[in-house]
């Protein structure tokens, strides 16, 4: 890479409480050339079974990452906006009474942007979105390893005659061979289930569930080897439901479960992901009008940040 | 009516923040023999366009409907539960994924409790569970005139695709033949538009509209005459949005809109509708999670409670 | 009166914000040698029968009376702390389990008070230490006209066999002999009822009630002659149930009630009451869980302080 | 026991925040002719010495209760509602000025529920309603172990005279003869005392003190041993105060403690319990108002979900 | 005016809480040629004496504005997007340590948008900032009557050594000559004063007071009468406070006053202001980590708004 | 100590939420003779970058601290209150307007105190006023150790040309040779920079810095014993900005960072810090805008109370 990227708004310059209102103060898509990563909004919570607005999860997100001092991460090494081009590609007008058409716009909205050869971090949204995103990812990459972070599996077969809401998506996903037998993994799975056959199903989609439960009895490193080695040398799409932390770190979410990750075990966890692997991204299911004082959507926004500088770290680096 | 209808649980016995989780504490509807009133939830937001939350509405009204002490309403002269059997109907399982199936599914909920010859009043949920209710209602009764409290006409063409949304059933109960023509009224418009066609086009459909600035020039009495005249002697559906209300008194809904009723301006309309005519009433729009200290919530209960009071008064009343 | 009473903390020397944490930032009772009018709170809440918080009724009036810049009342036109000795008594420590032992620590407490020649403004607290107030000003002044804003009669018999709450303090003082018989009124009354009788009930009692609705027909003026030509020369008693604003004005509070007052209807009503009668006052049911950014206690603070002014204008203004 | 139970209302058919109020949408009690566990809720806070509220507790835990997939919990390996018949047996109507007669309204209502055979969960309320359930219990199971999960000891001895409060209900339940010595257990202790002597008081009654700080020193498996060990094959009385959980997993509760619990500490601990010695349970001092997004309510619903869970699974499970 | 103007993101094709962040989801100023009247940030709060907060003012009436369906507005008759270009122009970066150089930091920003002869409406902040926009404005219009709605007259001399505060800016303008004498009006005013002499003062200055007390006795068309009067043929600086309005309809600020304005009143007043003569704008004192549900930014967001079709409709209109 | 301290109000004669607001309810500075204690509050936040509110910060912790039962501590094994004469000297009366002019009369304010030989506990306001703490700290004892619990490392230089900020106090005492070269740690540190030469001037100003990953990796138990023997045997200033805490933990702040200490940690580690040794400490940047149910500020306050114990405990104890 040639050009020296476009950085964010310059904190000390402009307040950070003032100025753009794109994640993170970074440039525009159309105020650059080219790109390696963008940050793109999915504004859309009409999959959800519980708690609704998420629809305003970009927006709180892109807000609370106003908090965010950019230049330079010591956890992994990194001045992630001088070595890679992030820019945001602005919200996907998702229809908000009809999944399908959501979906298509989201595939849509993100193959454009795999289109250009940069890697795509949606901010959600309710999971439901997912699907949009990796069938796009899919079409790009072929099928990937999933990571997937969540209290709850999402591999339920439909709700209400709906087979495509927020709790159903990795299951079609399956279905539609957009993932690598075999190397997919959820972890923060925790909470009671409609039915044991769940987890039957389950596995029988080729994942391997790793439970709070888990990363209680093998510690973070641990359980981030597993993640690793599960994924091996795949391209990785990776889907961070908030819900996987605890409600007290995450409360402003539609289906929060007791007892779940904490916020250090979650950065832990994302920090040790496999990097250049990472072909795209979401951060899902922040509902703001469950927030308190901006904490769920500062974990997503931080998330976010940290999601950037694994992409913008050489893969040899092992901070 | 014989028998001594079956009332709310005694506050002097069992605190009101106790016992029966139904509407005012009623009597569930399979705890009597018959009735003339029944409140039932719809807890369905899918159709609305901005903040959801409209599907805790039933819940959250029947929990602030613990504050009436119902027994006797001094301003309308009636002990309503010693006149009428009112009971609560429980919830309409709306498919929160479908709006069709929902609007069926309303539309049978009030068709069976129409069928025993009683009242239903509908605790949404979003608006768009008012097309329903008329479907419903038209059958059992005819065309009916509307009186509808609103910030909004609700007469829009459709959203994204959509033709049944929160903002356009009252186009589509036009279309449908549901209303009778020049005898419905909006109360309490204001707010920019999409377009100034949207005027024409409303009356075209046989509406007039009361702004909450004609309220403001003509007072309660006079508006209150206005809406019985056109209304006249036809059936009459009842549909309340609280956002008629001004966001000061009614903070908790979707799209709230400066400059509303005041809660006393309402209730005073309220109190001089026609009242033997009211076949069938909703109120809707309650979003809880933006509620605070369940003013909204309880403002929604207290109507609820005034239109059965409304219904328990013999027509010569004069109050 | 010979001696500058000491006023506030100055604001323009001492952020509002910082120092003594007294109503008004007033000197406290031991740092002055007499007084005219003294704030003493009174933080019970061990008789309300639905949404308890107002034991922080006093601690939050006092932080909200932060707010106040209170050298010149322009409406009053008075410089209240500049006339009269304005103190900070601190609090009564009620018992929080026994409501008669509470009432007598309010009783001794207004005493001592009353014993010194001041006037007692006590900060609820729930409505029931009322009581305690009435029964120390009555042995100190005689029999008294209440002024009594609310939303609720408070005339009740009894909640579960308790005789003393904040329902029944006014039928329990009417037989106590505390009240002069057709000098009391009721202001802000509305809502229904547990019994048509308690209308009946009420008028035995001596009181008059003006309703909500009576204010919107008769007008801010009227209804305060109204109330004035009532006490007629005796010895007042005001309470003031914070309820008897409308919830969108005081949200925090055990009973809320829509459909009330207007603030600027309750302050017009407030200063045209007559002065120099008035021997004591209460300001109750402000419940801070409830209250959103300080408006019900802000609301409770601004009454507090334009009672101050009342009794420290001459009789013979007319402003 | 041969009749399937009848189980919650179906959540992929009627979503969960529609229908039933019972606890986890179960059936009321009178549904059903016979019962394992019942729910019931003791809507009462007149005991608490700081912040109130608790009385709203069975309400919001029930509402909070909605978010439960109840139908098989992997992390007990138990299907529970396939199991055992579990019920909502409504509310104690605890008379909220009178802690004697409310203590007897308990007792009364446990006793009723103790005579069917069925083990009662009992919802808060403050703690006072633990003798009132320990009472009933050891009428009909003689003296049994107490598990107590809490912030606070509740040995003190009274407070402003009154002997039955939230914080003094053990030493009354020792003095009573109500718990087996030296079976009995207080775990998550810690914060400031009112003096040194509390310690040896509450020694000499019996139980011993498991501190939040023996908890990091000790981990969750080896403290679950001593509390089995220590309660050996005695009856169990199972009471858990949420504020054994830190601020920030429950910040809505009366007398909040620093340094507390975390949510996955507690479900681990509660999931290790003896199971079929637990002859009732209680879950108190969730105080609504000062909870934030349900995170309080949702805890404590899951907690009542897990204990139903220990309840049915049969007593050799080794999960 | 030759070019249609591009307006804003049209609602029914990209939901209103996607896309744009600007205001009104209108054009930012570099996507247009030319503009008729400019929003502009000056998100500052450093000269408050009570609550801060007003810095996230900008960001938060921006999503506010969201809200907003704004292609016609039936009570001014006019479709303002479509005769003018209004444009959002970002944030003025106003220091937050130095209140001079962010005065200097407003004036440049204003100077400039009125420097391509546009009219600037500025979103505040604290009031501080007008000072920097009534320099810039008579700068290039010379002296101009001020229209100041506000709960305060800040005309206060000053605060703990500074003079230029949100409570003195009016009194800084009066010395520095930028007002014209006995054109200016302010409106809303209420409560107590630091001193007697501050009336004295203001009237010295050739302000004129309308209390809320006189909107109540003279009506909203006469109090738009006189200060149209005052401001005869003047050019106008139009500042409102939104602490005009009661603390009821706009919780979400630094100073609240109890008994303020009716979102209807003030609505009324501004829409019946002189329409061409305003040259520039301000809305300040959103303070939004005190707001509730969005009902502060929204007014001010709908206030924005209407100033917009103001400034849209020809002279000659009557509406 | 010959005297007998005179210690809080007590708890169990008036309850916690009436009597004195100040700390603890502890007397006044002007009711002892002598102290060994004074909680002083700085209500101010003219320093901050981010979100303001930290001015009420004092008057919050206060009212938390109300929760505290503050005789025994069995933690450190400690009655405090009766070892050592503590008292809360009131509020700083910082000029809201000027940096210098508050660090001025904070600087004043604890001199004043550290001339009576006592120790100062400072309640903030913003980080800004340790510069004025540790000036006035090191008149009276000469350099000192800073132990500084924090996110963020607050040794940056200047933001928008102001050099005495919340972020920059660390680097100024460290160029006005207050503290000791290599005897200060930074704990808690995390989140991203401005830039990596953050680290190389931190690190050349003599500062060691423990990350919260330093903490998870090496205990408690390890961090508390590098922080004792960097501070050696030097005098000690204790600085903790509640942002160390998570945001679970302490959501009321200006600058929240995602993966913080839990408030266990904390307290371990505030237990295990040299005693004698610290002549002075300070807790800032609750804000309390942000807090919910009064989480953070309660924290403040418990740490407020366990500085105290330290303070009170003699140095050869062990506990």
């Amino acid at each position: 890479m040639t050009d020296t990227p476009i950085g964010p708004v310059d904190g000390t310059k402009v307040p950070r409480y003032a100025g753009a209102a794109t994640f993170a103060r970074l440039p525009r898509i159309d105020e650059v050339g080219r790109f390696d990563v963008a940050l793109i909004g999915a504004p859309f919570d009409g999959g959800v079974s519980f708690r609704p607005g998420a629809r305003f999860g970009p927006s709180a997100i892109r807000q609370a990452s106003r908090h965010l001092r950019p230049a330079y991460n010591p956890a992994q090494d990194v001045a992630p906006y001088a070595v890679i081009q992030a820019v945001d590609a602005g919200d996907v007008p998702c229809n908000p009474f009809d999944i399908d058409a959501a979906l298509q716009q989201v595939d849509d909205g993100l193959a454009e942007l795999l289109g250009s050869g940069g890697r795509p971090l949606m901010l959600g949204g309710d999971h439901t979105i997912a699907l949009g995103g990796l069938r796009a990812v899919t079409r790009a990459h072929g099928p990937v390893a999933l990571i997937h972070f969540d209290a709850h599996l999402d591999t339920w077969n439909s709700y209400f005659g709906a087979d495509r809401t927020h709790g159903t998506i990795f299951r079609r996903a399956h279905e539609e061979g957009l993932l690598i037998r075999d190397a997919s993994t959820h972890v923060g799975i925790r909470g009671p289930l409609y039915s044991a056959e769940d987890l039957v199903d389950d596995a029988r989609f080729g994942f391997e569930i790793i439970r709070t439960d888990d990363v209680d009895r093998l510690g973070v490193e641990e359980v981030a080897d597993r993640i690793r080695r599960r994924a091996g040398d795949n391209p990785v799409y990776l889907s961070i439901d908030i819900d996987v932390l605890d409600p007290a770190f995450a409360p402003g979410t539609g289906t929060p479960e007791m007892a779940g990750l904490t916020s250090r075990e979650l950065l832990g966890l994302v920090r040790a992901l496999p990097r250049d692997q990472i072909v795209a991204a979401d951060l899902v299911e922040v509902s703001p009008p469950y927030d308190h004082a901006e904490i769920t959507s500062l974990a997503a926004a931080t998330l976010g940040y940290e999601i950037c500088c694994l992409m913008a770290r050489p893969e040899t680096s092992t901070s």
